[in-house]
């Protein structure tokens, strides 16, 4: 795990040898001094209800928590927080009897629950999701197939596979991505699937309606969905949900 | 909000004048010395973990977080994760249309969402939840009618009242207890109700099943369940469970 820490955090500092602003985001002490703006807004109550699905529909990180949301998403709580869900997922799994026809499957989401694109979010451009979400920059960084696998979750998907788990990416990156998403895939570890599911261009709908069609289609097809985890509750509400469902912490965007 | 916050201490030392223990659970630091056990539980992501369903079926605190959970519960942070809830919920229902005809509810559950029990979760042998669950004193607990409100939830139903939803209490306490729970309700501030359902000898299955079961029975007799609030993911989970939930943050005890 350690290792894997660092390989983040070098790929933060080198992933970007482009045009684009490479500077990482300041954190900045929460003083109250020389005019930095306090408020009434508590970034702890703020991220449980981003979390708990209290919260919808927001569109950046308000800016008096941006700060807060990168200290947590650098430190070691994220990653803590991330490891715990997969130790949780991975005692449920290993609980399941399978039945060896290979159509048990499990969903993974890829942004922020299979790949990370913290490098991205830690952007001076980007910081941490408290300035608008810019779909040029991002589409740009995706190319850059550039992404670290979350730790925990890629150790769960090797669980996973050990155990004889069908594993379905399924992903609201479009299709036009492929390529470089299956080079990202990869090159981090998750060396095979049963299937990558991105969004064509007949693909309509909100992220809800995306994924429980795709999901409806698996078990159409005669898989059962015995787990899915992703890092929106747009990944896990819907039809076809799956068994059980599994919420990797995010704090950072909001996909409805 | 900081009067109501005198109450509720107030009520936590005097509420127990009876023959049961009423020394309060003391926190200890978690120094690691002096043979006090370290753990590698990080008890923030446990906390995040069940408040995100990721946990279930838990049945107490762990020993190692049941000074954590004191200290939230009793701090200032629960306390402001539950304004900010309420506060969301009260911004989702003010932007509804109703439709005046007396059919639009709001369900709320009771313990630890209308009513706190935190005076007797605090009590040393209860232990924040770190003890298992006993049904005897818990039963004499809810018979003082002694259990004080849950301020922002409190202040939401005022608001919704006055908005014009009609109120639902849906709780899982027996029938057995509907005297004390409407003493209790009343003499903190909840005056007023459309039903207060509470669990009849003829009421099976387990908390999903019996709310869901409640709540279609209101949607046939034609109420609208516009929102539903409750601190058990039981009580907002299955069938009929209302066009938006509200998650109550809760880390002393899991209802499945």
């Amino acid at each position: 795990m350690g290792f894997s820490y660092l390989i983040l955090m070098v790929t933060i500092a080198t992933a970007f040898a482009s045009p684009i602003n490479n500077q990482i985001h300041l954190l900045k002490p929460h003083s109250g001094s020389a005019g930095y703006k306090h408020s009434n807004l508590n970034c702890l109550s703020w991220r449980l209800a981003v979390e708990t699905d209290n919260l919808q529909d927001w569109t950046v990180v308000p800016q008096e928590c941006a700060d807060y949301v990168g200290h947590y998403m650098l430190g070691k709580q994220y990653r803590q927080d991330c490891d715990y869900v997969a130790a949780e997922a991975y005692k449920y799994a290993k609980g399941l009897n399978l039945t060896g026809d290979g159509k048990d499957v499990w969903v993974f989401d890829i942004d922020e629950t299979t790949l990370s694109n913290l490098p991205y979010y830690a952007l001076d451009t980007v910081a941490f999701g408290a300035i608008p979400y810019n779909a040029t920059l991002f589409d740009e960084w995706v190319t850059k197939a550039a992404a670290p696998a979350i730790p925990g979750n890629l150790k769960l998907y090797k669980q996973l596979v050990r155990l004889g788990f069908k594993i379905v990416f399924l992903s609201g990156t479009r299709e036009a991505f492929e390529q470089p998403r299956i080079r990202n895939l990869k090159a981090v570890g998750y060396t095979q699937w049963e299937k990558l599911i991105l969004k064509g261009d007949n693909d309509h709908g909100n992220a809800v309606e995306y994924k429980s069609s795709k999901r409806k289609a698996l078990e159409e097809a005669g898989y059962r969905i015995r787990g899915n985890i992703g890092d929106q509750w747009s990944d896990l509400l819907g039809s076809n949900a799956g068994d059980r469902t599994f919420k990797v912490p995010d704090p950072m965007y909001y996909i409805g």
